[in-house]
């Protein structure tokens, strides 16, 4: 039984190893997972404090309105209840859309690299995919994208800060790019970085939501938040794209742990402060010491960056995951010769930049 | 922004009240939650021991193999480890079903009334429905199944104990059914109540995945491992059924939380056998109660009973929830003049007796 025919093209989703097993096989104390995009300050203390304290009546179904979170987080934003969708993860979400909107015959555009589940969900839906590249500097080339919209165009998605460059665009370019785009293609602005961004880059788009309402904006808890194991993220948009989603998602798509973990993790706002602060100011330090090394790199506006590195990605995480580093090779993401690296602590950025520093050495 | 066309015709899930807040509208102290066959002995206390005692590092994605519980599982059930996928409750892996077998011009097969997402996501996917109505105890009738099976069926949905009417078909009946049906049709067996089932009524429904390459067999942590909150599920089937579908779930699409939980509750078969004893008990109880009152009821295997009521069953429901019973209406199954009610505990059901029996006095 192999299921439709686009699934004979597309293979499972095959993980990493697990950070207990590279301990085992490279007899490591200490490993520093740089791979994941993960926070390395872990989540809000109020949290885990929170989180014991309560008595879960696990036997329940989780709330299907995700109700307390919902009504959290609506206040925060200033958006009505009927404009926010929640899913296990803003992944899910990206699921949903293409559930949605999706009909034989249509296709997407997206930028190329970006985060992979776009066109994997996309092609399963049955889509044509087009994708454009990014430029030099590893931003989305909008006006590229624009020309390439048809009649037959679903969805545009959006990644910004992008995944796996790091670049973000600048609120003229969105704002320009949706004056453009027919209000018929769906523009799924996908800020799964959102937290990271220094205020100059914010794009304020929830309050474009009016204006344009082909727009969803894709938020999640799995970064910054800090909450990736308990899979919880968001969309926002007009009512009348979150009623269509609302249709296709599952009744109890978010558990019960999630929803009560994000709302106390957003009542901590200075966590939020500190991961962003710490990250820019590693991220800064860290792109100073690949200036000095003579390695290039694409602009950030994220938690990672992506390395360009004078040999294959894939010599440079070998080398690394020997001193427990774990990064993510280009070469897995369809940009040879790099490397993603997640922005870590302070500590571990400079062992980091030790062990990199040994290797161009060694490399001569 | 509408979507695709199906869904005009589709409606978001409207999640009935909180109990908190039938508690309030209400002015109850106390109320009975038996609307949605959760488990009313809750879950093992080995679960919340351990989970208590348990370090999460929320910020790290969960294992996207659900390692810990594959091995577990798959010991205890004799099976290999591509025999197996997890899901966010086995309701996600209804929808990941239909995202893989379900093309333009597909149809399915199942019963009515039964579980309604496999029709809501088979439409979401663009398949023709063809239901064929359960018998009058309310067991599915396979032959008639079978006969509409034709060259464009992708599914066949098989519910047993049915949900909602509680009636599990003979391992006869099934193999029978196996034999007859075409092998490029996907049966998918959802197990859900499993663990509700008496020993005579057991499947062996694992033991036939080699035989039979065409089958799925669906079960769940939500209903007698009491763990609905935390949102996981299972199916066993050939590995390259397996194979298809993890080409289609999404790479951390079981919570971290979730995977321990029920790794521990695995290991308390105690709870299990108590769940069940304490379910069949009351359960008899309850129908030897009807049987008095002169009411009848659908044939259950589960840890509920389709009642027939002598009037609607959103008059009933609206009576019993004024003392603090929460049943489901049949009127909202599609199943007019009944209510589906969870089998809760001993004290409880004898009070929900006595409210029924205040009922039938008041009718007249």
């Amino acid at each position: 039984m192999q299921g439709k025919d686009i699934l004979k093209q597309l293979s499972p989703y095959k993980q990493g190893k697990q950070t207990k097993d590279i301990q085992i096989d490279y007899q490591l104390d200490y490993i520093v997972k740089l791979a994941s995009n993960e926070n390395p300050y872990g989540y809000s203390k109020q949290v885990s404090e929170a989180l014991k304290a309560e008595n879960f009546d696990f036997h329940i179904y989780p709330d299907g309105y995700t109700s307390d979170l919902r009504t959290a987080l609506t206040r925060k934003l200033n958006i009505d209840e009927t404009e926010i969708i929640f899913g296990s993860g803003s992944e899910e979400i990206i699921q949903l859309l293409c559930r949605s909107f999706i009909v034989p015959g249509s296709n997407v555009v997206m930028a190329t690299p970006t985060f992979p589940q776009y066109k994997h969900y996309s092609l399963i839906e049955g889509a044509e995919i087009k994708e454009i590249p990014t430029d030099e500097e590893g931003y989305h080339q909008l006006d590229k994208m624009l020309a390439t919209i048809d009649d037959h165009t679903a969805i545009v998605w959006l990644c910004t800060p992008n995944n796996p460059t790091g670049a973000a665009f600048s609120k003229d370019a969105f704002t320009s790019f949706l004056d453009q785009c027919p209000k018929e293609v769906l523009v799924v602005l996908d800020e799964a970085y959102y937290e990271y961004l220094q205020p100059d880059k914010e794009l304020n788009a929830l309050q474009l939501r009016n204006t344009y309402s082909n727009v969803i904006v894709l938020r999640t808890f799995s970064k910054a938040y800090g909450l990736a194991g308990l899979r919880i993220g968001y969309g926002i948009a007009n009512a009348s794209i979150i009623e269509t989603l609302d249709k296709v998602r599952g009744p109890f798509n978010t558990n019960a742990v999630a929803q009560k973990a994000a709302s106390y993790a957003l009542e901590d706002q200075k966590f939020i402060q500190h991961t962003n602060q710490e990250n820019y100011k590693n991220l800064i330090e860290f792109q100073r010491f690949l200036e000095k090394l003579g390695w290039g790199y694409y602009d950030s506006e994220a938690n990672f960056l992506l390395v360009k590195t004078p040999t294959s990605g894939v010599k440079v995480y070998e080398y690394l995951i020997r001193f427990g580093f774990i990064v993510r090779p280009g070469e897995l993401l369809g940009i040879p010769k790099t490397i993603r690296v997640t922005i870590g602590k302070e500590k571990d950025m400079k062992k980091l930049q030790k062990v990199l520093e040994q290797f161009d050495h060694e490399l001569g």
